[in-house]
């Protein structure tokens, strides 16, 4: 009778009719909000009293630029600032570090120094305004910066209120803006945390996440089981350091994704607050506030597909509205245009505006916890507290989160998920619009693409260090710095005072990674993908003729076609060329998966060292523009004819003009697996264009 | 505690808190889906079997290009269709005739025969595809085409699947599309009801709708309780005129409206299930499937704003689920730009994609009535049905709907909700995004505004006439003819066999209802407004400051500033106009409402009849591009120098035109009154643009 979709994963599939005997001994049903087990809400009156923040991730270019847009933000409704930092900060390089020059300003704000800190939070009121930012990696650096500004401007630390991400260990379970191992990596979350709870009473120390593991590709169980399984751990560091476990429970924080399956994503919220009161007793933690669930949500990105881009919209208001059922305080609404390219001011707007609308025209803040006894609501939300109990206990009987991640257990975990997801939407039987429904091509935006001048940016950025160094008392500077290297050698110390005191000196994010770098280097993870499970799934004849085609390739040469896969630049996000690796291993060809974090440089040396029969780079974060070039004139100055494709967000026009420079194809988000594999048996074979053409023909 | 907002109607006020103790003692809450009273659904399997029908209503211009615009509809996805026609055929009229040319072709397709029928239908299979008309002032020609055409293809009677709107009562209510008085009117219905049954058995005789009571300004308790009480009269009428009464009640289907307010309107849909399973049971009815509610949905063209249009795509999406979670079993989305003009084809995409979006993507349909059980949802459901049957008690208690109409009781209720809304709209009680939150520009439309050449549409389809004229049989159409007066004269016979006949021998739409204008003349309904009620809720300074304002002129003049408030053309939608006239009559003009359906020629005649300070003239329906500038040039031959405003749905680009040839203003949707006023006191003083001073100079 049901056609409840053979895409849902079986651990969530849905009974077509939920009656009153579904949720008989039930007993959370008696429960009310903000009381124990939490499941209607972690305060009593929720949005009655007051709706959820609306908390959009806002950084690009400079600290001038993002000011000026969050200040604009803040004018139109926005209730809170999350910061959006690019990916040279998160991985503690300054702005003019070779390492990281291509994604300055890219993804996110580049911030160099304190000094870049006062220019981002201008004319923004710290005593009023709640600052979430999402920084793990250099939270030493960034944190202090923020204090040190805050500080500078009259507003106390006592008085700031707002969220640091700092969840160090779903860095290495997916998202990968690490910088130190796993040890020294929770060291400094634990001195974070120690910090903030004597001298921001006020800030939450630590949102603990489970946004990237849905848009790495794990479903609603995993997510949940994952991201309480870190909270745990985390529970666990500050009680082995003998802090106030009590205080820290009270101000932690969370962040989920929020996906499309709407039933799903709400009971997944419900459930995870029932879980961690119950996690949170079998922690002996006693306060009743300790052990309510705070929560913000974002809409997922990976949900969102180029083709038919405005669909966007569409899917992004269900989301929303799920996150709002499931009852997050805050929320984050995705732009549409941003499976196109870096999110636009008009996009931005209507993303805001979407939560505004849910929060004054439509009711929904007139009832707490509205799903409440619905039949199947609530039976869904037992079934996922008692899926995820079980995954939890899983991770336990691989001896707790930390081995689990050293076993390579977690990441195994999600990238099957992401082969599972990826087989089922581009054999069809998960259904997408414009995508494998309906195909649409994929929308060119009217307004031109972004052109960002990170030359130029760097530039500013080179001259405010220079600056900075000149005004600076160097020698001050080099005994803050020493003495951070000095905190993290000896164990003693709190890390992130030692931090604060090098920022109030001037010393820049970089310099103070530097330092920590004597003592800690930086941390190399293996890549790696599970061959055999998409091929799998894949069982349709044009994907076995793709097949067929790769074994004759290989019979006639006596060898496995060899395909390249790279990351470029200090973009993390590894789902799609993990994905990519694994289908096309499984397709027939001999799969290599670059480490993360390659320059072109040392790209160009790995060619060099191992050659290739064709080479794919994978880039999200908009630094293409730069290091693809780059890449292209170190295989021309090194004879290297190898041709190359381009996988990820990369806006039309951008595309073209690569087109133009060299590159054979380029596949946005949403490209079906199977036609990716056949145009890179047509660039074997030499079928391609002619600029491609010209290129095989030269091996 | 409760924030719920002071905008909700009393007798929607929800509680903050639900709790299983405010569900006891429901008796509905063991009820199935499928089985009466309904409340969950009027099927067992509901979406698991089969999603709801995504029905688009289309129409505009002429029957070839209405025609492609379906079958491209069908071919991406829309899986029935819903015709929109224009309103010339509407109200019985010819594209040749004189009385509607400005409306032909507008706000729907024309059609004037069976032949233009045939180009509307062709390629498209109508043993497949049901076909939903929105049709009810001239039901019986354009039905007749319809069955005509289709048995000329070959595709019998007795294999159309579809539903004709043929809802007389509510359009004497609200939406004005009436040909002749209330008791031709339900003759006409019943006519076709009787012939279908037999005739026509897969074919659903009438749909009985709320939509347009809500558009006009009901609140959810007025729309259950006005669409329940019609339909209970057109049950009546079947059982008066001694036909199979079960079997009409198994074919009878609704349309209601679904607006923004998210928890009542899913209620709205589970109630009028419950409440119509009540009626028939009190009406005899025996069969279960003749009692259970079957309705299509449309989301709310109110409820979008021409400020910051694209919101408009959050406010469909939450409708639409809202339509869905209630359990419609079809519906159509609105685009966004309707708020700006007549619904371009990107935008009509997106609204199908959205519902696209809802089937497919997010899991909703995996779920029958996934709301059973929620404490909220189960009580308000309740509360619904116990409002809405007193106020069917109060109905009855006026003597009926009939009773009711003929006393203005219902047409006052109505404009009364319209009062109170734009009341609280207008001072900021009921927020609204972009309109009195976050004020945004009406959004110019980047694509030039449609310029359908109405004059060449109008030479198409007079040439079709001449053609068609030129090969009929004169002496057979002119007996077939006779013979429907001769129908209507007697009361014996079948009005829609008599018309069939007819169209068969092309005869046309407009020569078909001359035939019964003969027996009973083109009816005209007063239009009136209810003074005191806007401004005795309007209490703030901007508002008093006009009064006096204007009071200070009465003062000064020795009289009330005269305004007449006019509609031009056949569009019939007055809840603007209406709101308009009754609250500047409250800020201090002497208010004339003209009557409907008026020509340029018949107001520049009362013009000089009744001389005025200043004309606003309504225009919803496209048809302003001709009717305006007739106006005007028929007020310059009478030398009759009195500033023109505008108001309702016109393109940015065509306000431009207009105010060029000599409108002084225009308001669009979303206006606030206040403003209003204020430009109608600016020009009655003189103090306007310089167009305008020179038109007021002349005075």
């Amino acid at each position: 009778m049901s056609r409840s979709p053979r895409w849902r994963p079986y651990a969530l599939r849905l009974k077509p009719l939920y009656r009153a005997s579904d949720v008989e001994g039930l007993t959370h049903l008696d429960s009310l909000p903000g009381e124990l087990p939490f499941v209607r809400g972690p305060h009593a009156g929720m949005y009655t009293e007051k709706p959820w923040t609306i908390r959009q991730y806002t950084g690009f270019a400079d600290a001038a630029q993002t000011n000026q847009r969050l200040r604009q933000c803040l004018a139109e409704g926005g209730q809170g600032l999350s910061l959006a930092f690019d990916l040279a900060t998160h991985r503690g390089y300054d702005s003019t570090d070779p390492q990281a020059h291509a994604d300055v300003g890219r993804a996110g704000v580049a911030i160099d120094s304190v000094e870049d800190m006062h220019e981002l939070l201008a004319g923004i009121d710290l005593a009023q305004v709640s600052v979430s930012m999402t920084m793990s990696g250099a939270v030493l650096p960034v944190l202090a910066a923020f204090i040190v500004a805050a500080g500078e401007t009259g507003v106390a630390p006592q008085q700031l209120r707002g969220t640091i991400q700092n969840d160090i260990l779903k860095e290495f379970m997916v998202r990968n803006t690490w910088i130190f191992a796993p040890g020294p990596s929770l060291r400094i979350v634990t001195d974070v945390i120690e910090y903030l709870a004597d001298a921001l009473p006020q800030f939450n120390p630590i949102s603990v996440s489970g946004y990237h593991f849905q848009e790495a590709g794990g479903d609603a169980v995993l997510e949940l089981a994952l991201t309480l399984a870190n909270a745990r751990t985390y529970v666990e560091q500050v009680q082995g350091r003998g802090l106030d476990v009590e205080a820290f429970c009270r101000r932690m924080t969370f962040f989920f994704g929020v996906g499309s399956d709407f039933y799903v994503e709400i009971a997944k919220l419900r459930a995870a607050r029932l879980l961690w009161s119950e996690l949170t007793g079998q922690l002996g933690i006693r306060s009743e506030q300790g052990r309510a669930l705070r929560m913000h949500c974002q809409t997922s990105g990976w949900s969102l597909s180029a083709q038919g881009a405005q669909n966007n919209i569409v899917r992004t208001t269900l989301q929303a509205l799920a996150a709002v059922f499931g009852g997050t305080q805050s929320l984050h609404t995705n732009a549409w245009d941003e499976a196109l390219c870096l999110p636009g001011e008009e996009a931005s707007r209507l993303a805001r505006n979407t939560q505004q609308i849910l929060q004054l025209e439509s009711g929904l803040c007139d009832v707490i916890d509205p799903w409440g006894g619905s039949w199947m609501m609530e039976s869904l939300t037992a079934k996922l507290v008692s899926e995820a109990r079980r995954t939890i206990e899983g991770i336990d009987a691989q001896g707790g989160v930390l081995a689990a991640l050293a076993s390579g257990w977690i990441s195994k975990r999600i990238h099957i998920g992401a082969l599972e997801a990826q087989a089922r939407i581009d054999s069809g039987e998960q259904p997408v619009l414009g995508v494998n429904v309906l195909p649409q091509p994929g929308c060119e935006l009217s307004r031109p693409a972004s052109q960002r001048d990170s030359q130029s940016l760097r530039t500013r950025q080179s001259l405010r260090l220079i600056r900075l160094r000149a005004s600076r008392d160097a020698a001050e500077v080099a005994a803050r710095l020493e003495a951070i290297s000095q905190c993290a050698r000896s164990g003693e110390g709190n890390l992130l005072a030692a931090t604060i005191e090098a920022i109030r000196a001037r010393a820049t994010v970089g310099e103070c990674t530097r330092a920590l770098e004597r003592v800690w280097p930086r941390y190399q993870q293996p890549q790696s993908f599970a061959p055999g499970l998409y091929g799998n799934i894949r069982r349709d004849a044009r994907w076995q003729e793709l097949c067929d085609r790769l074994a004759a390739w290989r019979t006639h040469h006596g060898r496995y076609p060899r395909l390249l896969l790279a990351k470029l630049g200090q973009d993390g996000h590894d789902r799609g060329v993990r994905v990519l690796a694994a289908a096309m291993s499984d397709a027939g060809f001999a799969v290599h998966l670059g480490p993360l974090f390659q320059t072109p440089e040392s790209l160009v040396s790995q060619l060099i060292d191992e050659p290739v029969d064709l080479l794919g780079v994978s880039t999200l974060a908009g630094a293409h523009g730069e290091l693809l070039p780059e890449l292209l004139r170190g295989m021309s100055r090194n004879s290297i004819h190898v041709p190359v494709v381009t996988g990820g967000v990369i806006p039309a026009y951008d595309v073209a003009c690569l087109r133009v420079a060299g590159i054979a194809a380029h596949f946005g988000p949403g490209s079906d697996i199977t036609v990716i594999g056949e145009s890179l048996l047509a660039l074997l074979e030499g079928r391609s264009s002619l600029s491609v053409r010209s290129m095989a023909g030269g091996r």
